[in-house]
């Protein structure tokens, strides 16, 4: 870590803070400029952190030399983890594909959703029983009794389901119902339901938050893994930015970047990162393209009816179609369907 | 709200959506344009929501006339609501000021802070028991220890305690702690959250999210009032952009934008807002004069030494002083300290 | 184009507005709603764009219904353009990949890196004579003496050459230079620019800008049509968002949301996009898979040792091993290299 | 300036970039800590920039350590600079309004504009005889006889006026006729322009650009002294954000973050920083507040029938009513009007 001091800053102020540095255990290092002293700080730097050395009045500012995230990271950890989602895989050779319903409607509207994206290639069932919805409005999901449908289904097209839970109270339910745990992009900074879904003892997807920096991303991620659970799916899903023509910015640039640093899978969800149903098979493709170890894509038999979400799901032969094409870009970038 | 087909829609599909238009109890309108056929439905919004056109293959997108939320909105309730926090109103025309440590630390520290806050004229006392922190390294509060101390100075010095909470299964221990609890920035979008701090009897302090556009904001508490709190102060503390001198932007435009169409009461949080001490002043006489309604400011008795958030916090002579110019300045406005 | 008037608007105005609707020579159209009176305005609405209704003080807002360009759109000119640059052409099946240093250095250091990317399989060269800098203190290019050696180390490999234009009084003698002219992102909204560029006879590469809403660099490209030139290569090469990872957020939906409304071809640059050499491979993946008609993308003999751009160019080695990966993709989606 | 290396680089690479750094003539510093190598560059890092030492393979980042600017920063030039257009003086104790409409319309709509912003207490006229326009089908200015109506009108009513070029091909018409150059927020990043007009012998007008971040306005800023001229005053007229509710985002943080550093004057500018006409006048009192030198404020005679900007043109009378609240927020932080 490196210290700036400002301008006018004593020799006593930078004495001061190298007690500092090495009261914590770590080493101390004086760097007198002609504009500006620094000073340096080698060792475990999240020690330092607690430090909160630029609440100092002589403190310019501080800038970490290592990233703030440890167990998430390949510096500890090389070699890819996979994640098991039921029997499926994520993050080896062959792509994850989790489909279905924005939210659970009713049963025969799951139902023929999901046989839909079955029949297409998905492996995974996706559908939300407790739904965010901006307005207290909207349709904000059937709960327990959703939990139970999406179950029942996913069980009779054995199809493992994943499912969003929304608060601490129904992690247990959601845990039961679920053979993993999704944490929606609105939840990513809600830091007391990360430390309990990480202790839930089921994977988790966990969505990167609207305004959310890949750092901060890796950082909840963090939180997962440092609660005991390393079974964590990240998934990019779009960010908010100032352009309006689409829902959200898919950040695609964050699929590589993170594949570089950290050891986690990577999934892509071109439905919320578009919001426009015919932008999502081209950024699905996109996805793959650039190294993401699957997709999250919302299939309603009528989207037409969907009590939401409509405008970004795909019918059922749009996805058929979406998978056809997958395949050979899959193939091109050495993976597979 | 007014439709627009797609340029190939075909009159059938106009002459369907109408029909769903006039079968959930809205007024259809069909305007044939050249270029492109338009929709109308008259009536009450929200329901229409639900009716969810925007999924429709032929709707090319979909306006609403009217504002999402309601029970907010002034053009229902005219007149200022004024939220009373302990004995102090926030609305009228005195100024609240609320102030204290970013963290509850130790019992001294947290009493020598709020001697400082209240002995240059702040009424409300502020400090967090639980702390959302980017990474699971950092500190996270004292939990329900940090409570207690809060609860003690807060009564030793006669002022009303506001403290964020966090989870729904901590509500009703904070509830019997704080005169008011606080939905912190990166919860803003915790529904569950909403829901159950709407239920607890409370006034809340409800913070705009990073990246929560203003409408949001007015359906976050929206979701409040609907859960039958009409106790809600909205506070803006900055939102996040590309900007990268500052720790956010603070939205002062939001301040009057939100008093022209909402009746509660709005505050301004300058040290989030900005996350640099010698930002705060300049920006706390901002904030009061395009019209906020209190200031909730982060003092500490040894900025140098705070746990968390020192960088941003002011030292007490600082905010003694602060409160000196603000008090012209709330003159100048109409207003009082 | 929808005009919602305000709450208390009173019949008077509604009707004086419906008469400067009329004499527009537009059909007005009256829905008085029961919440909001809402006017109708059909027929070529950027004619009333100039009537500037929202400056109405009885105006709540307008909403337009059609997009404001409309020589890029399909909807005038269904085919896609295909835009000559030397003997390539760009927007056809087989992709165009622009490749080359930063800016011209020298000779030796252009015609090394030029060659490079020629070997690997680009057709046209890129590099800067007039660089923008965000600082007086870098290197701004050699101008005049760069674009000599451009044009020199282009005729010499047979690659034709695109370079940026940044001031009008260059125009003419870049064009006496350049195969094609570049408008880069800072000035996409240097209209001044835009229509000399527009009348100069040569084919542009127009950049999105940092902020620029993809609506946004459709109108730009308007006043390039407008100016009665329709050669006009389409660049998404990253926009500013609040991540700091990456140099720019590349945003790919714009692809396909591009390509689906104008006939225009579109190109990608990953090397602005991302800013990260190890991220330009896979990003120009993406770009191919989601529907790009070709790259631009920076190569330099030695990155090291570039005057600018060094951390995103590619060793020569690294774009030949992208060239081979982008083969396989462009194929799977139904393009050539 | 910190050079972090990458975890594997060796040592000779180390042994490589220090050579480099002397070589420049700063004076090397190497840190070899436990997990990364940091080396450090103490001295003018301006000249280091040119190394474009993060393009090394080697290197991960590159941190500066001093502010990139240099001749607008108070470290070199403590004191205030005082700007003066016309016989106006703008960065002193008393607050410059500039005020007029949008653009040069008629004759009539200027004088009768200019009177009733003179008469309630404006200093200085602007209005627009280029103005960028983002679609080419809208209003884009009289040109050279806007700039004569402009001189005219000013010269009658013995107002100094500024008024935008976007051209270096206009600077010297525009300088003949105006008492101060704007540069527009679109044109920022137009260096061209920027090298032009510092050498053009008028006073300044930058506006921030859209996306610009603090740093680099006052970068464009140094360009301006760079060609030999420090009459430039900033002017904070909103950023492009997420929120879409206003039409900029106006950052009155940027006013006391410029203030603390740079010794150059700063104006802010409530019209474009809002939008809309009811949020002018609050922001502007904040703009003052907050430690501003001045407004720029767009008044017409008529807003409704304004040809551009008229949802955000103040009324004569709502102008007036704004200079009067602009009185005792101006002495409550001890300036004057």
């Amino acid at each position: 870590m490196i210290i700036v001091l400002k301008r006018n800053a004593s020799p006593e102020s930078a004495e001061r803070l190298l007690e500092r540095i090495a009261a914590a255990g770590l080493q101390p290092l004086h760097m007198p400029g002609s504009e500006r002293v620094v000073l340096g700080a080698l060792g475990d730097e999240r020690v330092l952190a607690d430090l909160a050395l630029d609440g100092d009045p002589d403190v310019e500012s501080v800038k970490p030399i290592l990233a703030p995230y440890k167990l998430v990271s390949r510096e500890l950890h090389a070699h890819d983890t996979i994640v098991r989602i039921g029997g499926v895989a994520i993050g080896g050779a062959q792509l994850a594909v989790i489909a279905g319903p924005c939210a659970v409607e009713t049963p025969d509207q799951l139902r023929a959703s999901a046989e839909a994206a079955r029949a297409a290639g998905a492996t995974i069932l996706r559908a939300g029983a407790y739904k965010p919805r901006t307005s207290p409005y909207g349709f904000s999901g059937h709960g327990p009794a959703g939990l139970a449908i999406l179950r029942e289904v996913g069980d009779a097209l054995g199809m493992p389901v994943v499912t969003e839970v929304m608060d601490t109270a129904d992690i247990d339910l959601v845990a039961e119902h679920a053979d993993a745990l999704q944490i929606g992009a609105r939840n990513m900074h809600n830091f007391a339901l990360l430390r309990a879904v990480g202790r839930a003892g089921r994977p988790v997807v966990l969505k990167r938050g609207l305004s959310a920096r890949i750092e901060e991303l890796l950082l909840a991620a963090e939180y997962l893994l440092a609660s005991g659970n390393d079974q964590v799916v990240l998934c990019e899903r779009g960010i908010r930015t100032f352009e309006t023509a689409t829902r959200n910015t898919l950040d695609l640039n964050a699929v590589p970047y993170i594949k570089q640093r950290t050891h986690l899978p990577v999934i892509v969800d071109p439905s919320h990162g578009t919001g426009l149903r015919e932008l999502v098979a081209p950024m699905a493709l996109a996805a793959i393209a650039c190294g993401a170890d699957g997709l999250m894509i919302e299939v309603h038999r009528d989207p037409a009816a969907a009590l939401s979400d409509g405008a970004q799901s795909l019918y059922p032969d749009q996805f058929a179609a979406l998978m056809q094409a997958v395949a050979p870009v899959a193939q091109a970038v050495g993976r597979s369907l």
